[in-house]
């Protein structure tokens, strides 16, 4: 399907942020970049952008970008893009013949907003309008947001779903409106004419002036959708859809209870950071890696400074081990080999921290046990990681089907209690509990899987 | 695709092994399951099978295989059992009425021999029987096999594939030949006409006699393979037979070679002893993994003797550690969770072993030097599986693109180091040599996988 993206206007009021608004990045991404692999992601495959103000260094951006993501972007100028939108949507009508994706440049949104879209059929001479029906949306700027008025609910002979109805007003100061103009529009080439139309009939060449002219004839349909969104046209919209994008890092339901309240909130707020940085993911892994390795020599040197210096050490890399994951989401960065290279470098992490633990008990007296206990500290946190990914997939069945969840010990509550055991100079008593913890759940999935083979 | 088996004969001179020879086991499981679970692999969704000699045990046996491989299995009685094979064949003629696979009870074959067959078109009236062309196969019994004659290479304007060929002679006496009768066929039921014009014409009830008379008339055809087959008909077929199964237990592309020269040889004779008895997989894995924790017990017992005693018992649990997959393919009870469990005591296992010598030197002398290490070689023991897995997905392209395969130190050639440096007392050096290459060799994959990355 293809997507035309409106990206010519200034931007006056987040100018501050930037030249050109379309390359303003939002936590290490220019808009446009976003824009255009949440429409990709949604299943859009060739682009035409149509560029104004700075148009050239758009232009050479929009080249780089569709080498990098192999995709094909055709830039469209229009001149005049200190007037109203719906010159821009013209620029492109000898190249769109079919239905195709309207997008703005400064919108971010969900891919899941577009996605429906994709499979709609429109009727002759239709547009779509995905349109937020909820009017307390906290995201949307009330004195700028473009309001929609839908008519009722559809009458019982409607053979069209319940989300989607027909627009009967648009435009920003309608005082009666029950939902919002997302700005992501399914058009076919009848828009085009609409947008003639309202400007000799009107004189209004904005694009919600086209929609106008097509809903008096009953052609400008709404879909209703829950996401996010937002149009990012100043700075407190700039602020706030920074805060979604990090907000949405925190919500990943592998995080144990530390992860969650303690390391998320805080490696969140270093990603903000990091990503204005040409910082790399597997960077942020390996200086993670090496901090654990110097808390494990510091707990070696033995003493009880070195201990708590080397415990606040070891849970720091724990925090700054969220970042290479949320700096790779948020920049697209994401990969298999990544996350491998993350695993490998956790488990090595692991067992140095508990090694330099068991040092630090044996420097102090020498003891069969304290060696007994390290080495059982050290292969059971192993174990724990090596048989997880194979176990996920013989047992997620069967625990879904109701067996227990068993005691889910992972790395964050693991260099959690490491830190605390250090700061106490407890080391031996949180030796003894992440041996018997670990061993204990290894042997509970052993038997576990044993039990759900017969 | 239905299939009718003849396991009706009395097999007199298997005799010594049983008294019914459909259910003589051969490693561990009877010859009628091993025909009815290769024909299922290839394709083969419900049995007839024909009993007569022995036919209440045959058909208890068929009654609860059915159950356990979750398939229909009808008995057919033949009374005159004593009697040619074409009998029994004639027994299905009520209830198979398209084309079927015809198997022998006492043959057994690669799958791969059958599958061609599952989407052969059989002309009207035609039959068609799998072919060893190879007349110097030695597991072929030639006072006994059936000899077939197939005409000279397809004539140019044959649309036949070459592979098929016309048969013009069939038996057991025959002189000028130029393959062998698999018994392994595929019948449209103008074979049961066949069997009873022999009948009439040559007083013939043998199979054979039909597809003369299906061959005079051109409608017998023959699909020449290549591939694993035996007729066990006596006492030395069955030796081959079991041999061959074992040859087969040992073609392993991942073993090592400690594993290929050393242990499987040894673990292949062991599978055989114990695929007689009422032994499971996974209780072969825990016996090879108690063995291993018994060897470094033995090491922490300090002294050159318990050195010695634990380094053969090692080696043994290794050796013993092929037997599990080995008897669990023999007895068709291979699964991923038998394979997953094995895993994860063997990483138990290796652990154990490297800490039980780092043990042994340190009380000796107690070292922080040594104990780093066996430290090391634990974790490097450790890595190198855990990062196999994933590592082997992401690697394995590039790995046959070219790049170096690297130093597969496996399992296997991990504990005959360890065997090697406990009988000579070189415990220290084999640790070290432990401890440098697995990590070495764990560094050069995270290199290889992140120079891969872009």
């Amino acid at each position: 399907m293809k997507c035309l993206i409106i990206a010519a206007g200034k931007g006056s009021r987040l100018l501050s942020r930037g030249d050109s608004k379309p390359l303003v990045p939002i936590l290490g991404i220019p808009l446009i970049e976003r824009v255009i692999r949440a429409a990709m992601e949604a299943g859009a495959d060739e682009f035409f952008v149509v560029i104004g103000h700075q148009g050239e260094r758009v232009r050479d951006f929009l080249a780089h970008l569709a080498d990098r993501l192999a995709v094909r972007i055709t830039p469209l100028v229009n001149d005049d893009w200190d007037k109203e939108n719906g010159l821009s949507v013209l620029k492109a009508r000898d190249v769109l013949l079919e239905p195709f994706l309207l997008l703005m440049a400064d919108h971010l949104f969900d891919p899941n907003l577009i996605r429906p879209l994709t499979t709609l059929t429109l009727g002759d001479g239709e547009i779509a309008l995905v349109v937020d029906g909820n009017t307390g949306n906290p995201l949307i700027d009330m004195e700028d947001v473009t309001r929609v008025k839908l008519e009722d609910d559809a009458l019982p002979d409607s053979s069209e779903k319940s989300r989607s109805k027909k627009i009967i007003g648009i435009g920003k100061g309608l005082a009666d409106f029950n939902g919002f103009d997302t700005g992501i529009f399914l058009c076919s080439p009848a828009i085009f004419k609409a947008l003639e139309q309202s400007e000799e009939k009107d004189g209004d060449t904005s694009l919600s002036g086209a929609i106008r002219i097509l809903a008096a004839e009953g052609r400008a349909k709404a879909i209703l959708l829950d996401g996010f969104w937002i149009d990012v046209d100043d700075p407190a919209a700039f602020r706030r859809a920074e805060q979604v994008l990090l907000k949405r890092l925190r919500d990943k339901p592998n995080d144990g209870p530390v992860a969650r309240y303690l390391n998320r909130p805080l490696s969140v707020r270093m990603s903000r950071y990091l990503v204005q940085r040409d910082v790399t993911p597997n960077q942020i892994s390996l200086f993670s890696f090496l901090c654990s390795v110097l808390a494990a020599g510091l707990f070696m040197l033995g003493g009880y400074f070195f201990l708590i210096v080397g415990g606040v050490l070891a849970q720091f890399a724990s925090i700054i081990d969220g970042c290479d994951g949320e700096v790779a989401r948020l920049k697209y960065q994401s990969s298999d080999v990544g996350g491998w290279y993350d695993a490998v470098l956790d488990r090595y992490a692991d067992a140095f921290l508990l090694f330099g633990l068991t040092w630090y008990l044996l420097v102090a007296e020498v003891s069969g046990g304290v060696l007994l206990i390290g080495f059982m500290a050290i292969i059971g946190s192993f174990m724990l990681s090596y048989t997880a990914d194979k176990y996920d997939n013989l047992m997620s069945e069967r625990v879904q089907a109701g067996g227990k969840a068993g005691l889910r010990m992972g790395r964050d509550v693991r260099v959690f209690l490491i830190f605390l055991g250090a700061i106490s100079d407890m080391v031996l008593p949180v030796l003894v509990l992440i041996a018997v913890v670990m061993n204990l759940e290894t042997l509970r999935r052993v038997k576990m899987a044993l039990d759900g083979q017969h």
